[in-house]
């Protein structure tokens, strides 16, 4: 199953550098582990903005909210979550 | 270069069936040409919406902008764009 | 998997008092048949508004989107959905 | 009676995780004190926000306001309220 | 039990004078009958706006929706509804 | 002079509990004194805010201005103000 | 009494030139009309909108309502108004 | 002077597409007239969407008003005017 | 040329007073100026809130914007600024 | 390639004059940079906004995000981004 998450992030300016940079990297080590599952099926950079669009192929919402849920950088975002599926014009018979 | 994209379709709800039909039928068959040709290269339905959420690989964002105007569903269409790029925390070094 | 939907019907004023019964009428059998399924879990009035909060227990993002886009009173609908799942807080061990 | 409530909760993030984890623990447990109570009819989270869709039968308006001005979280809270009341096409013949 | 609902009226500039006139009237006799029977507490006009601010004393949220539902200028108005109770600053002891 | 008054406060969650209940004493001891006065002629509190939709009967804006400015809790509060008047449809012949 | 109107108005395409004419014509005798007797103060157009900031000079929310219910181009109208009065920096002693 | 317009065009999908070409080569020919005459200083279409930014040199808010009314597809526009003068951090020392 | 501007203050509720009273003198001493030099044209209070509606009279976009920036409160203002310019309807010949 | 972006400073008003000064002389001098290596070819302050438009002139959405992202002053912006293409008609063969 499919979800399309935007996910906003808004770190306080005066926030320490090194706190920042620490939450960036567990985010950023956590992102790349659910990748390489096959979990985040897609994370793009919205051009200018410190955003992203996501695709999580999970078996639940369940499982959508846990993972949200447990990224280090959630209490900073403002996230918007929408389920997909199958377009009927799509070429493919799954939901690629 | 990619594009996200997403379009809500919004038919005159007295329109001719054979109308809606055949403007849908223009609409898949020139999705699916442009899936084809990997150029329109996401393409989902928004869950219980009459709306999609789409990625775009285009050349520039002049070809971008021809494609949906050419959309025979355009003129009903409420359309947002934003151009992506590459995530720091993607395991793809190019921008699936 | 439960998803909450909130819709908003507006029918156009000058439409036909039969052609709006009509259409009342198969929505209302639909809506009922849903319900004996189980599908459609929860269909509440909101006070004042044409308009009312369901709760659907489908498969699938698909399943909701089909159903949705079946409903007569679809084309004169404004449409939100948000996928949910059991609270931490609840007593139920199920998503109840 | 019924209320639809959404509640959107946002935790400063610099909150103190021990003072967080208090909030959260006196909320789950009158949450779950008013659900035995049939009050709190049903809590759902909604899909990878903290946040929630509930369901209160009250006997008032006031009872409600108090309710949900003695939750531990309200101050951290978006609270959005409707009244509901059975649907003309629901097939029960109270408010389920 | 009280609501606070704000109607705001938006006739077509093009409906028959006559059509126009007829729905005012009934409106107004309807309107009249409610106050009288003390359910119609309170109808204010929004300056300036074809708009008003009303409150009902009503049973439930069931009796006020048949009520709104009734109004012939209902299909005409985009309306907002909010229950309301006895303010704990009011010097009243019930809910004037 | 009837103004339609919607407050909606917001307290900072970390002010000093005594703070907050010196601030909203002072607020209802002045909100009682204007209701006596005939002032301040409806205040009920919107059911499961904090928030409050009062009707103020004065002499002129400048009147209301004045009142509003000097509420304790006024720093703290999103104000939405709305001139009204006598609804044609009212059964009295004044604003009541 | 200071009212600040703002008046936005969206004529149908379609409409006739003659009759949008016609209702342009009369909507600018009363207008100016009002402003010769003091009560329509101020009329600006907002630059490169079909619309315009007026203030207006009344007895009572009342008399504001009857005039601007009147006008020939209300029923295309969005209109936004709000109270004013003199404001504390003035130099003015009254509300010019 | 320098005015950044954004225009947003929404024609009727079921215009005849006579008419519709007639109003695009009529605007056409305006915007490049004025093009030339420096008046309209930049022309760029959004990406996607039948819409545009623009910036317009012209003498004062009157001019531009002025020639926004007369475009023909200006019934049809949703329009923003923002006035924009010389940029603090800019290496021009006028308004490029 | 007229610029319509609505200012909205916001100041922190924990501002200490005297840092609050000394940045009001002054923003009062330069709005008295500004008046009396004729530029600040209007400044009336939107009635019930922190909030003023002002016409300036200016020689160009690039005045407006210094005036603005110097005021004592501005940072802590929502601002929204509006060219505006005569009515075909006034009956000045003039702005006024 | 052009994008348009609109960027909204908010600097706390309680950021010490210098730290301010020091953020908003290396955004200059990183602004300046960029315009004169035909990047940022187009800088304009919205007048009465601490905002500016811009037009960007990169190689791809890549590169924009990496210059915005490195703007001193991108942790106070709200930014927004539209990419743009020559209109249709424009006078000229490119994309000024």
């Amino acid at each position: 199953m499919l979800f399309h998450v935007k996910m906003v992030v808004k770190l306080p300016p005066d926030m320490p550098v090194e706190r920042a940079n620490e939450l960036k990297a567990t985010e950023k080590a956590m992102a790349q582990r659910l990748q390489k599952e096959g979990i985040w099926r897609h994370l793009w950079r919205i051009a200018g903005l410190y955003a992203n669009f996501s695709v999580f192929d999970v078996e639940s919402p369940a499982q959508l909210n846990d993972i949200l849920m447990q990224l280090p950088l959630y209490p900073y975002m403002e996230v918007t979550v929408d389920a997909m599926c199958r377009h009927p014009s799509s070429i493919h018979e799954d939901d690629r």
